[in-house]
This record gives structure tokens, sequence and C-alpha cells, in this order.
């Protein structure tokens, strides 16, 4: 009877000021009163989110990196000769660009996000480098979720008919590519979630 | 030559404390003293801003709708007998699955943007529906890509052999698969933009 109405006394008096709850919590970031424990704490919980979505993000670049090697790495070693050659079918020779421009763009991004993470200093302002990575996470995931499943149906078709070393090597490139995919698919979420968060900082 | 300085001083002279001009412009909304010519003029270019960015937005669904829309009817009317059924190839089952998955995202989305444009009521929350315009958006432009491409190879073999009227169809289906997903590409990086002005809102 009476907890109902104690859950719900508590959470107007937690607030110190006496503020309206109807107002959204915009941050005065220049009129505040420096030392108020609010503030700081506030500030100290945004910092540590966002450290925590930069490593997060960090570590899908990473994924992203591994993922599009392997892939890259395996296709180009598909050669067993005679019909079994990668290079023989538009689809795989499709699978191996993208997987090479996905590692070039994941070696980049990796090395400038380690750089900014190590010094803290940033080589590009911090809007432009959150549109960047935003835009570019999404097209090279368009990219990369295109090339695996252009090569999808044809390696289904062959494995029907005989299973060997080159089949299973074109199968285990397209699920690299589709795992690389799905880890720069997540870092392009966190890019989004990055540039809404933005002006609040 | 006088205007200028009438442009810059009414920017420093509005904050009512002394702030230090380092601080990023952070929109002030409760402590701004009402009728000043510079926070009105700004909200109003917001709006029309806003404005413009909704109806881009509204436009890009159309498209979409309308792409979804015939990639669906074509795709699913191309039954020409013997080997020239649509449904007998997996790639071109799931092209049309998923053409009819768009149709019906793009008609809610759009019933949904209508409903809020014409009557101003929002059926839900500005932060969720941003967020669920984002997130759908991309989703659905990932599953568009993937059909078009995954249909590519098999329809560019078959037209090195013959040209007929059932590949000529599952051409354009395709066509208009990869087209829906270019409109759907360009209203989530929109939706990504929205997302992160909305904290100025």
């Amino acid at each position: 009877m009476s907890t109902n109405q104690d859950n719900h006394t508590p959470k107007q008096d937690v607030g110190s000021p006496p503020a309206e709850p109807t107002a959204p919590p915009v941050p005065d970031v220049e009129n505040q009163t420096p030392g108020t424990t609010y503030g700081v704490s506030d500030i100290i919980r945004r910092w540590k989110r966002e450290d925590f979505i930069n490593r997060g993000s960090l570590g899908l670049r990473g994924l992203d990196l591994l993922f599009s090697l392997l892939a890259f790495i395996i296709m180009a070693s598909n050669k067993h000769g005679d019909w079994k050659d990668f290079d023989k079918y538009e689809e795989y020779r499709y699978v191996l660009a993208i997987a090479i421009l996905s590692t070039l763009y994941a070696v980049g991004q990796a090395l400038r996000q380690v750089h900014e993470l190590w010094t803290g200093n940033r080589l590009l302002q911090q809007r432009t480098s959150s549109l960047l990575d935003f835009f570019g996470d999404q097209i090279m995931a368009y990219l990369l979720i295109s090339a695996a499943s252009s090569a999808v149906p044809m390696t289904n078709r062959m494995r029907e008919r005989t299973d060997n070393i080159f089949t299973d090597a074109s199968a285990a490139a397209i699920s690299m590519t589709f795992l690389a995919f799905l880890a720069l698919a997540l870092s392009a979420m966190i890019s989004g979630y990055k540039l809404s968060a933005q002006p609040y900082i």
C-alpha cells in the first residue's frame, strides 16, 4: 500500500536543485558554477562512456582488419589448377578485390585511431573524422555484403556437386568477408551514435 | 561597413554572463532572454533546414517504395514456363522476398511520416523514431544490396547465352532492387544526419 507512494517520493527528492521535471536535461555548459558534484560526475560519466565506445570501436576495427586480411589471403591462395582457380570466376575476383580494399581501409582507420588514442592528438577535426567514419564504414559495409552475397549462390551449386579444397576455401573466404561485414556494420552503427552524441561534448 | 560590425556585436552581447569565447556554441535553451533577434532567426533557420531534410527524406522514401514495388511486381510476374520461371532459382526467390519486405517497410515508414507531416502529431518520441529510421534504413539497405548482388552473376551468364523476356525481366527487377537500395542508403545517411542534429532542437 504505502510502498507505492515511497517509490514515488525519492525520485522527486534526489535532484538537489528544485528543477522542474518536464525540462529536457540540456547540459548548461556556460553558466555552470564550478564544483557542483552533479556537473563533475556527469562529465566523468560522459568521459567513461566515450572511452568505452572508443575502445569498442577500435576492437571492431581490429576484427574487421583480421577478417578482411583472412578473406584476402584465403581467396588469393585459392589456386589449384584446372577449373579450380579463383580467377576463372568473376564472383571470386570481386570478393578478392573488395577484401583488399577493406583491408586497406581497416589498416588506415586503425592506424589513425591508435595514433589518436596513444598521443591524444587528432589528425582531423572531431566532426570531420566522425563523418568520415560514418560514411566510410557504411560504404565499405555495403561493398562487403555485396561481394559475399554475389559469391554465395555459385559456391552453393558447386558444393552440391563436389566438395574439395577449392570449394571449401571459397566458402571460408566468403564467411570471412561476411564476418568483416558484420564488424563493419556494427562499427557504422557506433559511428552513427558518436555522431549523435557529439554536440554534447 | 557598419553592418559587418553590427552582425558581430550582438553575438558577443547576447549571452548575459561574461562567457569565455572558446566554449562550443551550445544553445542555452533555458536561460535565453526571449525576443533577441539572433535566437529567433537561428531557430527559424533550423526549422527551415529541418523541414527541407524532412521533405527530402520523404521523397527518398517515396522513391524507395516505388522501386521496391516495381521490383516486386516485375519479379513476381516473371513466369514464362519451362526453365523460364523465376521460382526455379533461389537468387530470384531471394530478390522477390526482399522486394516484398522492402515494400512493406517503405509503406509503413511513409504512412508514419505523412501522418506526422500532416497532423503534426508524433506517433513515437523523436529519439525513438530517429533511431528506428537509422537502424531500419541501414538493415533494409543491406538486405537490398545483398539480394541484388546475389542475382547479378547468374543473370549475366544467362544473358551471355540467350536474351529473352525472362532474362530481361530479371535484369529489370534487379535494377529496380538496386535503385531501391540507392534511395534507402541515401535515406540512411540522412537519418544519421538527423540523429546528429537532434540535440540542437
